[in-house]
């Protein structure tokens, strides 16, 4: 039996990884961890996980980590790099948060303010690169892996194809995705309690202020295979999960709508997690409610010569914790499907 | 006492011209009819509306609409035109239908597929034109009026004023808007029912096949005063009313964001029902419920060169019925803000 | 015009007082306060409030209170007694929060544990007493007012008329009330959060720890003329406002269907805010989202031997904002439903 | 590898239970079969079960449903014993309608207007019996069996125990509950769709009306050893899925809060789905969502003499499909828990 550590248990994050890691045939959860948490029976904080209710949460720290094969970091920026240092080399670690997912310093210092730490291999497996290669060639038996933003995964998933086959343009790309609230984490800031967020709908870090912008441009900078530029507007929508990515980008010269489709094709038909749905079908959030699907439909709009391509995902599966596991399969050598869901709780 | 009837009182739209025709001081409410729903006692379909709840729905027809001096039209697409030829052109007839909405005959049949009605007045007086006029001179002492679309009425009003202004391109416009489901109206299709609806996102109509394109396009046109191209997303949001649209634009040459800026409070400073709010605030359907107001708000993304501008309104009263009786003031001649509700019902 | 000041306007209850009294046709808004938020601009707490977006809040002190021909006090319980002494005698206070809606001291200090305040004339005119009088009769040309909690405003009023009518039992009542999450204020607690809330129901406060169950008792004795005893069980539901009251009585002996209906309808047909819905329709909280009416039906159960009576309101219109106005226009001598929605804002 | 069918398998239960089988190791998903939807993709009807997305429904009849192991039948009233009857008495038949629940034929034909068909094992294992008995003995090796309504099962889970150990009084329980929109099913009526049901709450089926209530009052009466009578108030909630029970009854003479609780840890501390959370803690639906396990508390109400518990469950889950699941693994003689989800999808 494999043994994982949670850092950062108590989040919304690190429940959700714990969740999956109960489901796993080849895995024993070890030591739950938390900060300001520590202390306290995780069923007080994740009653929705009976089986490890009575657990009582560490101190996080690389003392309470140490001695699983498996730890993943569920912690605010910032934290991460030291954590890893700490723990041996042979320790697959996962990271949830951002610290390593950038390979750009700048555009870490711009949007984090907190010294770059590195770049670890992007645990986005189906992210297709220019030349049609895809990130999971660099997470098969990977010690260290950052996990992608919640945003980047919809948006990269929905988009990627068309760059890595250039019926889309790279430059002036517009994205508007609306989140479930589960996305800003257990935070009890007065505009997301329920009163407010219930019935609402509204924008936030508009303008390219979102932390996620500089790993959206990266990931489809390096599906196009030169620069891309994005316009990128977050929306908070009045659900729990999910997230509904709509992207838009130009279409190449001379691109008809079988050449678009075929270009999504390719890239999804083997692919277990992300599923091209079928055409006239359009993606739903609560389709892929828990599991760890991609929901991805597109299509080419004739009359404002954009295609349109559409992501539903589960924000803290898919998102964040489906990642997480999914990658640390591909990193053991597991079957890359291994525990994880492949249906949605709907409706 | 001014009297006024309401075609279609039983939908969602007809119901809330009642609302607020009630707390209107200058309006009698006369005639309620229906179609389906002819013979039922109105409170058993709006309990919301006691003061008229003892009102029985008549049928709809020229008979039992005439002699009211308003008339207000809430059916479905194609029913309008007949209608209003029996009535007698000194009646003010305020359509919220479609049907006289847009000025293209070739987009009519396209986008409706029946026989085009005509143009009349466009019911939006806060919409800027190029030139910098508004739609509202049109409107004054008007007997025939055709109220918007309750997307294009956030989206048109986000936007326009750069484009009239010239700080934005009006070709690659990309919107994407998220409604309630009172936006369908009081439709029984299998996905509105709430546990489709409730806790999940989906787009519809994408890649231009919503009807109210060509009316965003031709509103853009408008303003900037020449050709406007869009790709609009619409999308259904889990709750019962609001519309967050998210617009962009290519920024042109040489725009810097005091000169963005500069364009929406030149358009709205004096608009009563219109609110750019202030800069770093951003629309919430929320602050919105209930009222005629459009919060709007715009910034310059300098990283993608687009300029966004994100407006939120609530599609039934802004978005249709609010309109509709702003139109009949200005029709009639009385102030424009007379009887319209001011405040938003938050949180 | 009167003038009139809200403490505690950037609450929920607080502002909307301040929404309700912008419609008021005789009340000139004054100072609007605050004790943390003073200082802050109030359409940056409440922005669906523009007409008095620019005012600044001061802080709550009697000095920033007086000169005001009303004061409304929507502040923590434990601070209103302080505030009072320090106004005018002539100044008509209307108070939002628990401090003097008890009249017995043990029950306060069991349940608040704070210094006894007294008690004032109780803001709910519709609610019958034993003999058939109603509160209302307290509150005319009254200059000192309790307004109910909200709970009890919809519990009391939905089983006081068969209490009255000696058609049911005081003892052995049973309440389960769901309310929607803007009951809590505006607090910032965990399980308020918006993740939290949405899509679920949790009880709280079970086995008569609500703060209201005492009010609710009060009520119930003062209308059967005996003592009541209640099981109270609130509940939170995932809705911004509202409250379903549900409350179920044993028939008294020989009672039949047609006695219980006529007790509710003696108590309510001349009332304008309470409504007995026709036989057959049952309340729904949206029916009267953001007016002051309050939807009650009752029922005959004859296999259980129970009367069962359900109330719905918006918890803070008529369970709040609006039973304070409606109180000040008793006080003052105006016409009782002066400036008050009679219409819900539906769908 | 054992064989299943489901019948009315585009139905929401139906669809959940689908969900559930394609989890469990020892089921082989077989004829998924409809009504008026038969020659539909699946994946049209339940696109978040990707794994059977392509299967199409084939006509409900016993011709398709012979031939399998086991057959669920999730099928309106009236329709179940035809199909039972024509199919061989070694298929397992799980029958998640209401046809096989009652045993009294006159509450039967009372409440549903249609001919009794008699009497199936009840396919709640945790339910005890007066004496201690519980109702999994009846199920073990059965052949048929009836699943439990949804608000059956957690209304009779919270409050047995007390009657069977003689701690509560059988008569004169009071139950609301509110339950999520899911459980009316697929259906497409007016009040039904979402614009109606988000941010509102409802009753329905007051005073005994409720097709559930003889369901309930014979279970309570099993549990107590002698007739009980029950208040029985469902409401409608604003939430996809999930049960909230609160139910109330009488203390017995002399019972203090101690016994109270040993009861219901006698009960269910065995129990793998049933959960009596630690004292203090109360049930929150969203902790349950997707998963088998019925969350349960219970308080002694000193001042109003009634124990009060409030039970939470998955009506899609535990209160239908996990049922009919659970069942059925006692039926074949596999551990009870195979297969079926141990914890919750929260937040």
């Amino acid at each position: 039996m494999i043994t994982a550590a949670v850092a950062g248990a108590s989040g919304y994050a690190g429940a959700e990884i714990v969740r999956l890691l109960l489901a796993h045939p080849d895995i024993e959860v070890g030591a739950l961890t938390a900060s300001g948490n520590a202390g306290t029976r995780f069923g007080d904080l994740a009653p929705h996980l009976q089986p490890v209710a009575d657990t009582v949460l560490q101190p996080t720290s690389a003392e309470t980590l140490v001695g699983h094969d498996v730890v993943f970091l569920a912690l605010p920026h910032g934290h991460s790099a030291a954590i890893a240092e700490a723990l041996p080399p042979e320790v697959t670690i996962i990271d949830c948060g951002a610290d390593f997912r950038l390979d750009d310093e700048q555009d870490w210092t711009h949007y984090y303010d907190t010294p770059f730490a590195g770049t670890w291999p992007y645990g986005l497996p189906e992210l297709v690169r220019a030349g049609g290669d895809k990130h999971r060639t660099d997470l098969v038996g990977a010690r260290r892996i950052a996990v992608p933003g919640c945003y980047p995964t919809a948006i990269s998933l929905a988009l990627a194809p068309g760059l890595a086959a250039g019926v889309i343009e790279p430059e002036d790309i517009v994205v508007v995705a609306a989140s479930g609230s589960s996305g800003a984490g257990r935070s009890t800031k007065p505009h997301l309690i329920g009163a407010e967020v219930m019935g609402a709908m509204s924008p936030y870090g508009v303008g390219g202020g979102h932390r996620h912008t500089p790993e959206i441009e990266r990931n489809f900078t390096r599906a196009a295979g030169r620069p891309a530029s994005v316009s990128f507007t977050p929306t908070l929508a009045p659900m729990p999960r999910g997230i509904l990515a709509t992207t838009t980008a130009r279409a190449a010269d001379g691109v008809d709508a079988a050449a678009v489709r075929a270009a999504w094709e390719r890239a999804y038909s083997d692919e277990p997690f992300v599923h091209l749905l079928p055409e006239g079908r359009w993606p739903h959030t609560g389709s892929v409610l828990g599991s760890n699907l991609v929901h991805v439909q597109v299509t080419l709009d004739e009359r404002s010569g954009r295609v349109v391509a559409v992501a539903a995902e589960d924000n803290l599966t898919k998102g964040t914790a489906g990642a997480a596991v999914q990658s640390m399969n591909l990193a053991l050598g597991l079957p890359e499907t291994t525990g994880l869901p492949m249906t949605g709780v709907a409706p």
